[in-house]
């Protein structure tokens, strides 16, 4: 049986590792990246904490003694359902199942200037790409002698209070605190602020109540100033507008406000549940399209219990990948002896800042936070990444940014003249 | 004092560091990066073995405790003499003294062709992207049906047989041989070839005929196809040519065949020497421009014993700093107590490979190869790069590189997409 699966994600990466070298499978994974990427740290690679290859994954290592996995580089550019393939700048792939877990991207909700002038932080480049533009800043303001230009670069405005929109604006409030007054003693620091715009009343609005609570306490106390029902109407690349009339003059905006399912084209008279997320049956298959299979943050299975989807978490598309091979491998296409998906929720987390986390346990029901959750978080995300060596670097970089209150990957990597090459 | 340094290389960084907290001196530290590169590693950025960062050392983070050294990301413009002040693209800086170091950069020899389509490896960034065009190739190869192109994916040419040719000619056969392979079960790499091309009849000239004679014999059991008295003629972006007839389909030209000194505009009526180095005073000091000093590789001395001025090296670049800044410290401006720049030779080494490396040590007259050679090649690497952290990501990644076979980093970075940001 041929499966094309779309996406090298954590559910992607997980369908294909559990169809590993399983006889009767042939299987082809397909990423526009040749690496795996762990996404719950892209913030510590933007912040200058970790280095992009402690959360990269190469794709082949992982496959390397696979008898059946074969790796495609490619943007995937639409489905052709008719004639079963996957078609893609690298060439066509035929499917008996086609499972598309492509994730899903940001979501700019339509305004185009806010695209152009905003970051996003779905992947390790885009991460890496906020870093250099953090340093830039910085290193533009010690010559900067216009006091407006000065504010805007001194100003960072992060926009949502999930916890990507709060990981980052904590972690940013450290290097304020501990980092950049020492490597910019020309800049007075006290004139940097780092807002969080969030547009309902709180942060971490998905999480527990005390979390929320406790998190926006957090962020307090790193000096990150919290403005809640704030929604964004503009920004022009200088000043950050919103529809209550708050300005704020900055020259960098990280967009944490929104994601939409990365949704190939030619699934044609498919209709996209909010967020544009593939509406899928309770074995993840894409309503309408037999053998074509949406996992993870894509793919939006209507519950009882959830019935605008599933969060869109890495467990969700982890469990959902899970459910799927086992159905294949015990029952093949025989779909009548599938098992449907049950999501087992095992809680939630966050982190603001050193010794400064939240979790909730759901089952029983339980909170707690501070230097224990702190911990937690960080074993936890230690054991998930993936290889070893990656773990030991992760761990030793974690250890001397919490000595020595130092996130020392401050460099400047950008691509200048690259030659060019022959197609 | 006022002294202007500009480039934060091995000798300019020197120089600062010597001067740095000196009472009497202000100094201005401008260079294009934020960060010191450790340019003998490139070659293992490039071939996957270490990370950007591991050989990357924030300037901000050496002078964090400095009282008169400034730091400026700038790139350099020219030298206004007749009003003394160094003229960059982020302002104009005054000098009483101005220490030009910034180095040597590739010289494609005029040929516009070779400089678009071929890579040089004078900086991180481009040996980062090297690294890149070198997955990519594969990634390509692996779904190219068109078996002449096949190939020009399949062939690495390295033009230039000094110790940057042999290392990443060395490091790339070792890829071949213990990596791609694995990576790559779809490739036949029987049909891989990387040829290194030199213009004169040996590998690494500069050094005995021993170390010579060796490098040759080990770059041969790795599998590198060593090309001499090749003069490369050009390169469209598919096939190299040379003067002689000789044609070689490749994606791929490394260029180590030559440097030419950075000089910066503004210095009418200097005599350049070959390879455009500036002529200097046995103080260092430029020519005809009092109170302007040149170092390293940018500078040329003319003694009795180097008549075309000391070797472009990193120990040169140090010493002469060194004797700079201790006759600035003793004697200030009083130039007839300065004390000449005399070269101490310590030696030359170079690495091709695992337990493959030879060593020239000049008093006593000694060359030995293979695995001391290696190791005494690796242990003063270790010593001579900046930081703690770094010595140990490094060492670490050596020691991972050496146990498992394995050049881990085989991650595509590359940017895409930026947000524009308003000047």
């Amino acid at each position: 049986m041929k499966i094309v699966i779309a996406g090298a994600g954590f559910g992607g990466l997980r369908l294909a590792r559990m169809l590993n070298n399983k006889p009767g499978f042939e299987l082809t994974l397909v990423d526009r990246f040749n690496y795996h990427q762990f996404q719950p740290l892209f913030y510590q690679v933007a912040t200058a904490g970790l280095d992009a290859s402690n959360i990269s994954f190469p794709l082949r290592k992982v496959f390397q003694k696979s008898r059946n996995v074969r790796i495609r580089l490619a943007n995937i550019e639409r489905v052709d359902a008719a004639n079963r393939q996957l078609v893609t700048d690298s060439g066509n792939f035929y499917y008996d199942i086609l499972v598309l877990a492509m994730g899903a991207g940001t979501n700019f909700f339509g305004n185009a200037n806010l695209e152009r002038h905003a970051f996003s932080m779905k992947s390790t480049v885009e991460a890496l790409q906020i870093r250099h533009r953090l340093m830039e800043n910085f290193e533009k303001a010690v010559h900067e002698k216009d006091p407006d230009q000065l504010q805007q670069y001194m100003n960072i405005v992060v926009v949502g209070g999930g916890p990507t929109g709060v990981e980052v604006s904590g972690a940013i409030a450290e290097m304020k605190r501990y980092v950049l007054p020492k490597d910019y003693p020309e800049l007075d620091f006290s004139r940097m602020n780092i807002y969080l715009l969030e547009g309902s009343d709180k942060v971490l609005g998905t999480m527990s109540g005390k979390s929320s609570e406790q998190a926006g306490q957090y962020l307090k106390e790193l000096g990150v100033t919290l403005l809640t029902g704030k929604q964004v109407s503009d920004y022009n690349g200088s000043v950050l507008e919103c529809k209550d009339g708050t300005a704020i003059p900055t020259a960098t905006v990280i967009w944490a406000a929104g994601i939409k399912g990365h949704v190939p084209g030619g699934l044609d008279g498919l209709s996209l549940q909010r967020g544009n997320r593939i509406p899928v049956d309770p074995f993840n298959e894409v309503k309408g399209f037999p053998g074509i299979y949406a996992i993870g943050d894509l793919a939006c299975m209507a519950t009882d219990t959830n019935p605008n989807g599933h969060p869109q978490v890495a467990p969700v598309a982890i469990q959902q990948a899970g459910n799927l091979a086992q159905n294949l491998l015990k029952h093949g296409l025989d779909k009548v002896l599938w098992k449907p998906f049950e999501y087992y929720d095992k809680g939630a987390m966050a982190t603001v800042g050193r010794n400064k986390a939240v979790v909730d346990i759901p089952k029983p029901k339980w909170h707690f936070g501070g230097f224990l959750a702190w911990l937690v978080w960080m074993a936890l995300h230690l054991m998930l990444i993936l290889g070893v060596k990656n773990r030991l670097f992760v761990f030793l970089n974690w250890l001397y940014n919490y000595l020595t209150y130092d996130q020392s990957l401050r460099l400047i990597f950008k691509e200048f003249h690259k030659p060019e090459q022959k197609e």
